[in-house]
């Protein structure tokens, strides 16, 4: 880890912990603070049924990724710019924060006026002009791990925006590629305490890409907990099978609301803060 | 996973869970059974000592190495078959079960005799004569995941024990190679809820060998606990730094009490049967 | 590999096979075409004569990256746009064909003008909006494996240009990522057949950046002729040590002049087109 | 590399190479040494035809395996001991040395008296108690790298053999494991020059494993070559889709052939002596 020497992500000390607030919601601190939605937006019925669904169950933040990279170019791509619109009804319609994914430099100034947190996603982490250019903003980023990367190359990828001034970076440990193929990913647990020993930025988990399958999305989403992480980006979807994308890692309402009441027990049990606390 | 079909490790249906109980100390059955101590045998004195500790802290079953394979043949091998005086001494000292790894046919008969429960390494899961001489024997067996096997192998691997009669066969994650370094291996923690999905057999946790790190050991046994896993083998040591094998990852006595603690609570919010009740 | 059905990759039957001819230069059709070059443009005297000395070696393309995309944000990056006077120098003082790195759609219009190959790396081999953006111009587009990417995605990732109309693509294998640390990266040798399977696109690899070694270069590129590669992409620098980027896996001319005859001898016996044939 | 310091496999200086003479068969010392057979044996006739169809295209040693591990129980297993009778016919027959993989201490004895060469598997490579079994007897023994073994691993594996007296190791490489699907293993063409700069002795590589598929095979024998590799240890069958096991990936007779002559001539122009000379 010699590359992290005199850089802005490296710990100085075990005190030393970046907290992120966004209009109340916090993001690190000791909270556990849980971003929520499906995979792509796909219409304004869908999202405002899946946010106000989530908001209810104690999710803060909602998942609205408008663009949506796909491997093949043949699959559904997103509703592009376009969906700025449903932003705006989903803004009106409940309390939560907003997050969406970014793909290009070209829709920074448009999405970064719309929503509260930017998301680079893990085909990204290695695309500098991107970094770069979200680092100029002064919007919370999620950067997620490529799925091929080390630590060390992550924390140097998150370098890239904080380097041009934006500090405000939430690591997402998302699953790496190896050779088991039961899991979609492998979701590398010990990342997050890992992450915590080298830097001071708020750590959370995305159990839906690593792990690529709904029946196991609650345990990796426990073990995430367990293991340190501040929080969780999670896909739920109010009818899984009629998703448009990745329906087959994608919880229903009803497993979410459980899930939910799983993890404030358990966090309760670890010393966090609640995670529903600020709602009340 | 096609190959599992018709096997005797594969799950029937979800009420589908063998449990095992061995002299009173359950493993699976909502049971969560801790097994401690250090990395190999040294001397009777450290023996006893952490035995004694690790008790006290909760344990239930004593991890007492006699041989200990070692990727170079330079480094300590272990005691070998004279360590069983060893054995024997802390059969009387205290009430823990013991547990040692075996390396080779001709030992089975020695250490079946002497143990409560028989460990095949990670090495030895591709070791088919090995695996089907202790599954000759009548002792339950920790099988540890091969650091390249897919969870279809393991199972494969298990099935080679259970083909020739005996069914208690206990399964052990314990991190994956990938191309990740600052970790020992990568903890596929998924592969825990993966594995009770796919069969019946119980499922614990190396959360020592797969950090390589103790600083990481408490993270990754939460998270194995969380992840619904059945157990822990776990290194413990008076004094890590002088521990002849493996120091680097051994936690220290008042460390893992500490765990142990928690694990305690995290165990009555998970609705895990109290891992120590069987003690009281 | 199902999702190379009805896609334009997709090789039809066994004499499908693309060739690309750049300005009498040849890539496919048994040509065995080289590439190389400093790994990243430095100044002019180094270009030009690192340029002079591959060209007189038998390379018919010059590897020159004005934009070097660096793990870290405090290591060169490179000359950017301001190396276009360099280009110009070049193609006044060799017949050798240009070929540069691209990391922004921003920088299309100015790199196509003046280059006659355009590269996108590895990193972003999963930057979709890149890839349709090249996609638009004419020129032939060196598209290089993501060091994660399996074969069917790396295929799915060079769709997304030939989708919107360029059907010039040469795939690089460039070396993937394994637990293996000796190596960069770890070569994969038989992507080069199993692509030629798969699809008649040609197909290069990079010997440097696969091995990171120089050592292993020359071994490397053999490998991929008698593999049945198309070309090489090679880093060859005048005074490795003295480079600003990756002097560790450079050839110097030297090495680089045995290289090329050993490859022309080889190539003759595997019934390839001779590679320097086209000059004569 | 630190802990090959002082090991008996490291390599002194460029001239240190360890060749292998076995009745006349040379392997290393430039020699490019070709084993072929069937996965495993069958019966007497197709070993007899097999290895006087392998021996005319100018193999010198007969791959017998009479004990075949298989990741399932329920899978053929091979012959046993009872095969032996067919290795005294085959000695008879043809002028071929007999190698054989030994999976188990108890055979060793049995097995050195009747075949020239042994061979340690790579499930095997990390099973200590076989390796120093086999460092015991005065034969050759080709170790194969187990699939997820560092270079490094893999020769302190060796080393096993070396320290209790045998110097006639032949390591083997036979493809690691990664992410990649299409083929069965990832061959580590690296591997084969990387380990002529660690190591005196001579390595060859497994074209069948490593690619899992025939159609690959060819590429992956030329690939060797090219990248230094001493000789090859490859899957031939007269009737492959009747094969017990891996019919797959073995090739036909005129297939094998054809490799053989493309080998003969890249051989001569690499400088290598004669593969088929000590023939005549």
């Amino acid at each position: 880890m010699n590359r992290l020497k005199e850089t802005k992500v490296q710990k100085i000390n075990s005190e030393h912990n970046t907290a992120i607030n966004v209009n109340g919601v916090h993001i690190g601190e000791g909270y556990f603070t849980v971003i929520a939605g499906p995979c792509a937006l796909e219409n304004v019925e869908v999202a405002v049924e899946s946010a106000k669904a989530v908001e209810k169950a104690g999710a803060r933040v909602f998942r609205c990724s408008l663009f949506k990279p796909r491997t093949s170019p043949y699959t559904y791509q997103g509703f592009g710019l376009e969906g700025i619109e449903i932003l705006k009804t989903l803004r009106q319609e409940t309390g939560l924060l907003l997050e969406t994914e970014i793909l290009s430099t070209e829709h920074i100034d448009s999405l970064a006026s719309e929503v509260d947190i930017l998301r680079v996603g893990s085909r990204n982490m290695d695309n500098y002009e991107l970094l770069k250019g979200v680092g100029r903003t002064n919007k919370p980023i999620i950067l997620k791990r490529n799925m091929s990367a080390t630590l060390e190359e992550f924390l140097l990828a998150a370098e890239y925006i904080l380097s041009v001034g934006n500090e405000k970076v939430i690591l997402c440990e998302r699953g790496i590629r190896t050779f088991e193929t039961y899991t979609r990913n492998t979701l590398d647990i010990l990342a997050v305490p890992a992450l915590k020993e080298l830097t001071h930025l708020p750590v959370i988990v995305d159990p839906s890409h690593s792990s690529g399958k709904s029946s196991l999305v609650p345990s990796a989403s426990k073990a995430a907990l367990a293991a340190g992480a501040d929080g969780l980006i999670i896909e739920v979807h109010p009818d899984p099978i009629k998703s448009y994308s990745d329906g087959e890692q994608s919880l229903d309402i009803p497993t979410f609301e459980n899930l939910m009441k799983d993890l404030f027990e358990m966090s309760n049990v670890l010393g966090k803060k609640s995670f529903t606390s600020v709602l009340n």
